[in-house]
Protein backbone atom coordinates (compact mmCIF):
# COMPACT_ATOMS: atom_id res chain seq x y z
CA UNK A 1 0.00 0.00 0.00
CA UNK A 2 1.35 3.36 -0.95
CA UNK A 3 0.74 5.88 1.92
CA UNK A 4 0.87 9.59 1.05
CA UNK A 5 0.17 12.35 3.89
CA UNK A 6 -1.15 15.63 2.09
CA UNK A 7 -1.54 18.74 4.99
CA UNK A 8 -0.91 22.61 4.94
CA UNK A 9 0.46 24.13 7.86
CA UNK A 10 1.40 27.53 8.84
CA UNK A 11 5.36 28.79 8.99
CA UNK A 12 5.26 27.70 12.39
CA UNK A 13 3.98 24.02 12.13
CA UNK A 14 0.61 23.96 12.68
CA UNK A 15 -2.35 22.36 11.49
CA UNK A 16 -4.80 25.03 13.32
CA UNK A 17 -5.13 27.04 16.04
CA UNK A 18 -5.24 26.01 20.14
CA UNK A 19 -8.91 26.35 19.90
CA UNK A 20 -8.72 23.56 16.85
CA UNK A 21 -10.67 25.45 14.81
CA UNK A 22 -9.85 25.31 11.07
CA UNK A 23 -7.82 28.11 9.75
CA UNK A 24 -7.70 28.91 6.33
CA UNK A 25 -4.16 28.33 5.74
CA UNK A 26 -3.86 27.06 1.61
CA UNK A 27 -5.79 29.28 -1.51
CA UNK A 28 -8.06 27.22 -4.08
CA UNK A 29 -4.77 25.68 -6.32
CA UNK A 30 -3.88 23.63 -3.20
CA UNK A 31 -7.54 23.22 -2.81
CA UNK A 32 -7.49 21.64 -6.19
CA UNK A 33 -4.27 19.54 -5.73
CA UNK A 34 -5.66 18.28 -2.69
CA UNK A 35 -9.09 17.20 -4.45
CA UNK A 36 -7.09 15.52 -7.41
CA UNK A 37 -5.06 13.98 -4.80
CA UNK A 38 -7.99 12.42 -3.19
CA UNK A 39 -9.28 11.43 -6.23
CA UNK A 40 -5.84 9.28 -7.47
CA UNK A 41 -6.74 7.45 -3.93
CA UNK A 42 -8.72 4.46 -2.83
CA UNK A 43 -9.48 5.70 0.56
CA UNK A 44 -8.79 8.79 2.62
CA UNK A 45 -8.04 8.53 5.85
CA UNK A 46 -7.99 10.94 9.21
CA UNK A 47 -7.81 11.05 12.81
CA UNK A 48 -11.35 11.28 15.30
CA UNK A 49 -9.85 14.27 16.36
CA UNK A 50 -10.46 15.78 13.16
CA UNK A 51 -13.78 14.29 12.82
CA UNK A 52 -14.89 15.62 16.02
CA UNK A 53 -13.37 19.02 15.15
CA UNK A 54 -14.46 19.84 11.54
CA UNK A 55 -16.49 17.15 10.67
CA UNK A 56 -15.07 17.03 7.06
CA UNK A 57 -17.10 15.51 4.16
CA UNK A 58 -13.64 13.49 2.86
CA UNK A 59 -15.33 13.89 -0.41
CA UNK A 60 -14.21 15.39 -4.25
CA UNK A 61 -15.53 18.61 -4.46
CA UNK A 62 -14.55 18.44 -8.39
CA UNK A 63 -17.45 16.98 -10.49
CA UNK A 64 -14.92 16.80 -13.35
CA UNK A 65 -12.80 14.49 -11.16
CA UNK A 66 -15.80 12.31 -10.17
CA UNK A 67 -16.83 11.54 -13.55
CA UNK A 68 -13.13 10.21 -14.06
CA UNK A 69 -12.79 8.27 -11.60
CA UNK A 70 -16.55 6.46 -12.67
CA UNK A 71 -15.37 6.21 -16.41
CA UNK A 72 -12.37 4.43 -14.75
CA UNK A 73 -14.78 2.02 -13.30
CA UNK A 74 -14.07 3.46 -9.85
CA UNK A 75 -16.81 4.44 -6.97
CA UNK A 76 -17.45 8.08 -7.28
CA UNK A 77 -15.56 9.09 -4.30
CA UNK A 78 -12.62 7.74 -2.28
CA UNK A 79 -13.40 5.26 0.49
CA UNK A 80 -13.24 7.45 4.14
CA UNK A 81 -11.47 6.04 6.97
CA UNK A 82 -11.33 7.33 10.12
CA UNK A 83 -8.76 6.01 12.79
CA UNK A 84 -10.77 5.97 15.87
CA UNK A 85 -9.65 3.24 18.73
CA UNK A 86 -12.72 4.26 20.80
CA UNK A 87 -14.89 4.21 18.15
CA UNK A 88 -16.11 7.80 19.26
CA UNK A 89 -17.21 8.68 15.86
CA UNK A 90 -20.61 10.70 16.13
CA UNK A 91 -23.45 8.59 14.24
CA UNK A 92 -24.50 11.84 12.37
CA UNK A 93 -20.82 12.63 11.49
CA UNK A 94 -20.74 13.67 7.36
CA UNK A 95 -17.99 10.66 6.74
CA UNK A 96 -20.77 8.69 7.83
CA UNK A 97 -23.49 9.73 5.01
CA UNK A 98 -24.27 7.42 1.72
CA UNK A 99 -21.99 8.98 -0.73
CA UNK A 100 -18.55 6.95 0.29
CA UNK A 101 -18.09 3.99 2.08
CA UNK A 102 -16.41 4.71 5.27
CA UNK A 103 -13.92 2.55 7.36
CA UNK A 104 -14.15 2.97 11.29
CA UNK A 105 -11.01 1.53 12.32
CA UNK A 106 -11.06 0.51 16.03
CA UNK A 107 -9.10 -1.21 19.08
CA UNK A 108 -10.47 -4.28 21.00
CA UNK A 109 -10.94 -1.61 23.76
CA UNK A 110 -13.88 -0.09 21.64
CA UNK A 111 -17.10 -0.02 23.45
CA UNK A 112 -18.96 -3.01 21.54
CA UNK A 113 -22.43 -1.16 21.40
CA UNK A 114 -20.41 2.10 20.04
CA UNK A 115 -19.18 -0.60 16.79
CA UNK A 116 -22.30 -1.79 16.70
CA UNK A 117 -24.28 1.81 16.34
CA UNK A 118 -21.62 2.83 13.69
CA UNK A 119 -22.45 -0.65 11.57
CA UNK A 120 -25.83 0.20 12.28
CA UNK A 121 -24.90 3.86 10.30
CA UNK A 122 -23.53 2.22 7.50
CA UNK A 123 -19.65 1.86 8.53
CA UNK A 124 -17.55 -0.85 7.82
CA UNK A 125 -15.93 -1.35 11.36
CA UNK A 126 -12.34 -2.94 11.35
CA UNK A 127 -11.10 -4.14 14.75
CA UNK A 128 -7.17 -3.71 14.52
CA UNK A 129 -5.13 -3.31 17.70
CA UNK A 130 -5.60 -3.73 21.57
CA UNK A 131 -5.62 -0.02 23.45
CA UNK A 132 -5.08 2.22 20.57
CA UNK A 133 -5.13 1.26 16.76
CA UNK A 134 -2.45 -1.16 15.14
CA UNK A 135 -2.08 1.04 11.99
CA UNK A 136 -0.09 -2.17 10.09
CA UNK A 137 -2.57 -4.76 10.95
CA UNK A 138 -5.15 -1.73 10.12
CA UNK A 139 -3.53 -1.59 6.54
CA UNK A 140 -3.39 -4.90 6.03
CA UNK A 141 -7.13 -5.05 6.24
CA UNK A 142 -7.62 -2.16 4.31
CA UNK A 143 -5.80 -3.98 1.87
CA UNK A 144 -7.81 -7.03 2.11
CA UNK A 145 -10.74 -4.29 0.63
CA UNK A 146 -8.74 -3.06 -2.28
CA UNK A 147 -7.16 0.01 -0.72
CA UNK A 148 -3.63 0.09 -2.81
CA UNK A 149 -3.06 3.56 -2.75
CA UNK A 150 -4.24 5.41 1.19
CA UNK A 151 -4.59 9.37 1.52
CA UNK A 152 -3.97 10.75 5.02
CA UNK A 153 -5.16 13.77 5.69
CA UNK A 154 -4.17 14.13 9.47
CA UNK A 155 -4.38 15.21 12.33
CA UNK A 156 -0.84 15.13 13.76
CA UNK A 157 -1.56 12.25 16.24
CA UNK A 158 -2.30 10.14 13.36
CA UNK A 159 0.36 11.51 11.35
CA UNK A 160 2.90 11.09 13.96
CA UNK A 161 1.48 7.30 14.51
CA UNK A 162 2.12 6.87 11.18
CA UNK A 163 5.66 8.17 10.87
CA UNK A 164 6.50 6.21 14.10
CA UNK A 165 5.34 2.97 12.64
CA UNK A 166 7.46 3.57 9.21
CA UNK A 167 4.55 3.27 6.93
CA UNK A 168 4.51 6.99 5.47
CA UNK A 169 6.06 6.66 1.80
CA UNK A 170 5.23 10.46 0.65
CA UNK A 171 4.56 13.65 2.30
CA UNK A 172 3.05 16.91 0.88
CA UNK A 173 3.45 19.45 2.93
CA UNK A 174 1.91 23.14 2.31
CA UNK A 175 3.81 25.87 3.99
CA UNK A 176 1.09 28.58 4.65
CA UNK A 177 2.93 32.35 4.85
CA UNK A 178 1.20 32.75 8.40
CA UNK A 179 1.65 32.42 11.58
CA UNK A 180 -0.64 30.84 14.46
CA UNK A 181 1.43 30.08 17.13
CA UNK A 182 0.25 28.17 20.59
CA UNK A 183 2.38 25.40 22.60
CA UNK A 184 -1.12 23.65 22.64
CA UNK A 185 -1.99 24.14 18.71
CA UNK A 186 -2.27 21.18 16.80
CA UNK A 187 0.88 20.58 14.57
CA UNK A 188 1.95 18.32 12.01
CA UNK A 189 3.12 15.62 13.68
CA UNK A 190 2.65 15.42 17.42
CA UNK A 191 2.34 12.65 19.71
CA UNK A 192 5.14 11.60 21.74
CA UNK A 193 7.41 12.82 19.18
CA UNK A 194 10.93 11.30 18.84
CA UNK A 195 13.82 11.69 20.71
CA UNK A 196 16.78 9.54 19.54
CA UNK A 197 16.31 8.57 15.77
CA UNK A 198 14.39 11.28 13.63
CA UNK A 199 12.50 9.96 10.71
CA UNK A 200 14.49 11.57 7.62
CA UNK A 201 12.64 12.79 4.52
CA UNK A 202 14.11 13.11 1.14
CA UNK A 203 12.79 16.29 -0.64
CA UNK A 204 11.35 15.68 -3.80
CA UNK A 205 10.16 19.44 -5.12
CA UNK A 206 9.11 23.00 -3.68
CA UNK A 207 7.00 24.47 -5.80
CA UNK A 208 5.18 27.95 -4.83
CA UNK A 209 1.83 27.75 -4.28
CA UNK A 210 -0.91 30.30 -3.73
CA UNK A 211 0.64 32.51 -1.85
CA UNK A 212 3.14 30.12 0.22
CA UNK A 213 4.87 26.86 -0.94
CA UNK A 214 4.33 23.15 -1.53
CA UNK A 215 6.83 20.72 -0.52
CA UNK A 216 6.98 16.82 -1.27
CA UNK A 217 8.98 14.54 0.06
CA UNK A 218 9.84 10.91 0.08
CA UNK A 219 10.04 9.04 3.00
CA UNK B 1 15.15 48.41 14.61
CA UNK B 2 15.15 45.97 12.16
CA UNK B 3 14.29 42.74 13.61
CA UNK B 4 15.54 39.59 12.36
CA UNK B 5 14.37 36.26 13.29
CA UNK B 6 16.35 33.19 11.41
CA UNK B 7 15.42 29.83 12.99
CA UNK B 8 15.18 26.08 11.75
CA UNK B 9 12.84 23.53 12.13
CA UNK B 10 11.72 20.01 10.99
CA UNK B 11 9.37 19.53 8.45
CA UNK B 12 6.81 19.24 11.25
CA UNK B 13 7.47 22.77 12.79
CA UNK B 14 9.78 21.51 15.60
CA UNK B 15 12.78 23.83 16.83
CA UNK B 16 14.12 20.47 18.88
CA UNK B 17 12.64 17.39 20.57
CA UNK B 18 10.55 17.75 23.92
CA UNK B 19 13.54 16.95 25.98
CA UNK B 20 14.83 20.22 24.15
CA UNK B 21 17.69 19.10 23.22
CA UNK B 22 19.57 20.51 20.07
CA UNK B 23 19.04 18.52 17.02
CA UNK B 24 21.05 18.72 14.13
CA UNK B 25 18.14 20.33 11.27
CA UNK B 26 20.22 22.10 9.13
CA UNK B 27 23.47 21.43 7.30
CA UNK B 28 27.19 23.56 6.76
CA UNK B 29 25.80 25.68 3.76
CA UNK B 30 22.89 26.59 6.04
CA UNK B 31 25.59 27.28 9.45
CA UNK B 32 27.57 29.61 7.44
CA UNK B 33 24.41 31.43 6.38
CA UNK B 34 23.58 31.98 9.67
CA UNK B 35 27.31 33.43 10.35
CA UNK B 36 26.79 35.76 7.87
CA UNK B 37 23.42 36.76 9.34
CA UNK B 38 25.11 37.24 12.69
CA UNK B 39 27.71 39.35 11.82
CA UNK B 40 25.64 41.78 9.86
CA UNK B 41 23.74 42.35 13.26
CA UNK B 42 24.29 44.42 16.01
CA UNK B 43 22.70 42.16 18.69
CA UNK B 44 21.45 38.62 18.60
CA UNK B 45 18.17 37.64 20.92
CA UNK B 46 17.77 34.59 22.44
CA UNK B 47 15.15 34.01 25.08
CA UNK B 48 16.67 32.35 28.70
CA UNK B 49 14.65 28.60 28.05
CA UNK B 50 17.62 28.68 25.00
CA UNK B 51 20.13 30.11 27.44
CA UNK B 52 19.11 27.21 29.66
CA UNK B 53 18.64 24.62 27.34
CA UNK B 54 21.70 24.81 24.93
CA UNK B 55 24.28 27.26 26.62
CA UNK B 56 24.93 28.86 23.34
CA UNK B 57 27.76 31.05 22.76
CA UNK B 58 26.04 33.41 20.01
CA UNK B 59 29.75 34.39 18.58
CA UNK B 60 30.75 34.54 15.28
CA UNK B 61 32.94 31.11 14.29
CA UNK B 62 33.93 32.34 10.88
CA UNK B 63 37.29 34.56 11.46
CA UNK B 64 36.65 36.21 8.00
CA UNK B 65 33.60 37.67 9.18
CA UNK B 66 34.91 38.74 12.98
CA UNK B 67 37.86 40.52 10.60
CA UNK B 68 35.24 42.18 8.36
CA UNK B 69 33.56 43.84 11.42
CA UNK B 70 36.93 44.96 12.59
CA UNK B 71 37.71 46.54 9.47
CA UNK B 72 34.60 48.32 9.56
CA UNK B 73 35.14 49.85 12.60
CA UNK B 74 32.59 47.44 14.96
CA UNK B 75 33.11 45.20 17.50
CA UNK B 76 34.12 41.35 16.87
CA UNK B 77 31.03 40.34 17.56
CA UNK B 78 27.70 41.15 17.64
CA UNK B 79 26.45 42.23 21.34
CA UNK B 80 24.36 39.12 22.80
CA UNK B 81 20.61 39.95 24.32
CA UNK B 82 18.74 37.40 26.18
CA UNK B 83 14.98 37.70 27.20
CA UNK B 84 15.02 36.87 30.50
CA UNK B 85 11.77 38.19 32.56
CA UNK B 86 12.91 36.93 36.17
CA UNK B 87 16.55 37.24 35.26
CA UNK B 88 17.79 33.39 35.83
CA UNK B 89 20.18 33.62 33.61
CA UNK B 90 22.92 31.67 35.23
CA UNK B 91 26.15 33.92 36.08
CA UNK B 92 28.47 30.73 34.66
CA UNK B 93 26.12 30.71 31.35
CA UNK B 94 28.47 31.70 28.28
CA UNK B 95 26.61 33.59 26.67
CA UNK B 96 28.76 35.82 29.98
CA UNK B 97 32.21 35.33 28.63
CA UNK B 98 34.10 38.52 27.41
CA UNK B 99 33.85 37.67 23.77
CA UNK B 100 31.26 40.26 23.62
CA UNK B 101 28.55 43.09 25.40
CA UNK B 102 25.80 41.44 26.90
CA UNK B 103 22.28 42.48 27.62
CA UNK B 104 19.99 40.90 29.88
CA UNK B 105 16.34 42.58 30.05
CA UNK B 106 14.36 41.92 32.90
CA UNK B 107 11.18 42.57 34.05
CA UNK B 108 10.55 45.11 36.93
CA UNK B 109 9.69 41.93 39.10
CA UNK B 110 13.08 40.00 38.73
CA UNK B 111 14.48 39.39 42.03
CA UNK B 112 17.31 42.60 42.33
CA UNK B 113 20.12 40.37 44.22
CA UNK B 114 19.85 38.16 40.89
CA UNK B 115 20.17 41.41 38.82
CA UNK B 116 23.33 42.44 40.84
CA UNK B 117 25.15 38.91 40.53
CA UNK B 118 24.29 39.44 36.85
CA UNK B 119 25.70 42.75 36.89
CA UNK B 120 28.82 41.40 38.55
CA UNK B 121 29.17 38.69 35.98
CA UNK B 122 29.55 41.52 33.45
CA UNK B 123 26.03 41.89 32.21
CA UNK B 124 24.49 44.95 31.30
CA UNK B 125 20.73 44.65 32.59
CA UNK B 126 18.06 46.73 31.02
CA UNK B 127 14.77 46.55 33.06
CA UNK B 128 11.50 46.95 30.57
CA UNK B 129 8.35 45.46 31.80
CA UNK B 130 6.23 44.72 34.88
CA UNK B 131 6.19 40.96 35.05
CA UNK B 132 7.33 40.23 31.68
CA UNK B 133 9.71 41.84 29.53
CA UNK B 134 7.83 44.24 27.23
CA UNK B 135 9.58 44.00 23.93
CA UNK B 136 8.87 47.42 22.54
CA UNK B 137 10.49 49.00 25.87
CA UNK B 138 13.11 46.66 25.46
CA UNK B 139 13.90 47.45 22.06
CA UNK B 140 13.63 51.41 22.38
CA UNK B 141 16.58 51.22 25.39
CA UNK B 142 18.92 48.58 23.18
CA UNK B 143 18.46 51.04 19.98
CA UNK B 144 19.43 53.75 22.32
CA UNK B 145 22.81 51.66 22.90
CA UNK B 146 23.40 51.69 19.17
CA UNK B 147 21.38 48.65 18.00
CA UNK B 148 19.55 49.04 14.64
CA UNK B 149 19.85 45.85 13.69
CA UNK B 150 18.58 43.05 15.73
CA UNK B 151 18.62 39.19 14.85
CA UNK B 152 16.32 36.98 16.78
CA UNK B 153 17.48 32.98 17.02
CA UNK B 154 14.59 31.74 19.21
CA UNK B 155 12.98 29.96 21.26
CA UNK B 156 9.44 29.75 20.21
CA UNK B 157 8.10 31.66 23.43
CA UNK B 158 10.15 34.75 22.40
CA UNK B 159 9.33 34.73 18.97
CA UNK B 160 5.51 34.33 19.39
CA UNK B 161 6.14 37.49 22.04
CA UNK B 162 7.99 39.03 18.95
CA UNK B 163 4.83 38.33 16.42
CA UNK B 164 2.46 39.19 19.29
CA UNK B 165 3.74 42.90 19.49
CA UNK B 166 4.09 43.11 15.96
CA UNK B 167 7.87 43.85 16.24
CA UNK B 168 9.15 41.17 13.43
CA UNK B 169 10.60 42.67 9.98
CA UNK B 170 11.92 39.50 8.40
CA UNK B 171 11.52 35.99 9.34
CA UNK B 172 14.18 33.48 7.32
CA UNK B 173 13.63 29.74 8.43
CA UNK B 174 15.29 26.45 6.86
CA UNK B 175 12.94 23.58 7.13
CA UNK B 176 15.19 20.49 7.59
CA UNK B 177 13.93 16.97 5.97
CA UNK B 178 13.20 15.05 9.05
CA UNK B 179 9.93 14.88 11.74
CA UNK B 180 10.69 15.36 15.38
CA UNK B 181 7.36 15.31 16.60
CA UNK B 182 5.97 15.33 19.67
CA UNK B 183 2.74 17.65 21.19
CA UNK B 184 5.55 19.38 23.94
CA UNK B 185 7.87 19.64 21.49
CA UNK B 186 8.82 23.66 21.30
CA UNK B 187 7.62 25.11 17.69
CA UNK B 188 8.87 28.10 16.46
CA UNK B 189 6.14 30.44 17.71
CA UNK B 190 4.57 28.86 21.17
CA UNK B 191 3.07 31.40 23.91
CA UNK B 192 -0.58 31.59 23.72
CA UNK B 193 -0.92 31.41 20.23
CA UNK B 194 -3.19 33.58 17.80
CA UNK B 195 -6.83 32.36 17.92
CA UNK B 196 -8.85 35.09 15.39
CA UNK B 197 -6.41 37.48 13.73
CA UNK B 198 -3.13 35.46 12.36
CA UNK B 199 -0.10 37.14 11.39
CA UNK B 200 0.77 37.16 7.71
CA UNK B 201 3.78 36.76 5.83
CA UNK B 202 4.82 37.75 2.25
CA UNK B 203 7.02 35.04 0.52
CA UNK B 204 10.04 36.71 -0.65
CA UNK B 205 12.14 33.67 -1.69
CA UNK B 206 12.64 29.70 -1.46
CA UNK B 207 15.96 28.56 -1.59
CA UNK B 208 17.25 24.71 -1.88
CA UNK B 209 20.18 24.54 0.84
CA UNK B 210 21.80 21.57 2.33
CA UNK B 211 19.07 18.89 2.31
CA UNK B 212 16.23 21.16 3.36
CA UNK B 213 14.53 24.71 1.98
CA UNK B 214 14.93 28.24 3.06
CA UNK B 215 12.68 30.62 3.12
CA UNK B 216 12.19 33.89 3.63
CA UNK B 217 9.80 36.34 4.53
CA UNK B 218 8.89 39.76 5.00
CA UNK B 219 6.23 40.49 7.72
Amino acid sequence: MHVHVNAATSADGKLSSRRREQVKISGSDDFARVDEVRAASDAVLVGVGTVLADDPHLTLDDSSLIDARESRGESPHPARVVADSRARTPTDARILDDEATTYVLVSEDAPETRCESLEAAGAAVVVAGEERVSFPAAFDALESHGVERLMVEGGGEVIFSLFAAELVDELTLYVGSMIIGGRDAPTLADGEGFVEEFPRLSLQSVERVDDGVLLTYTC
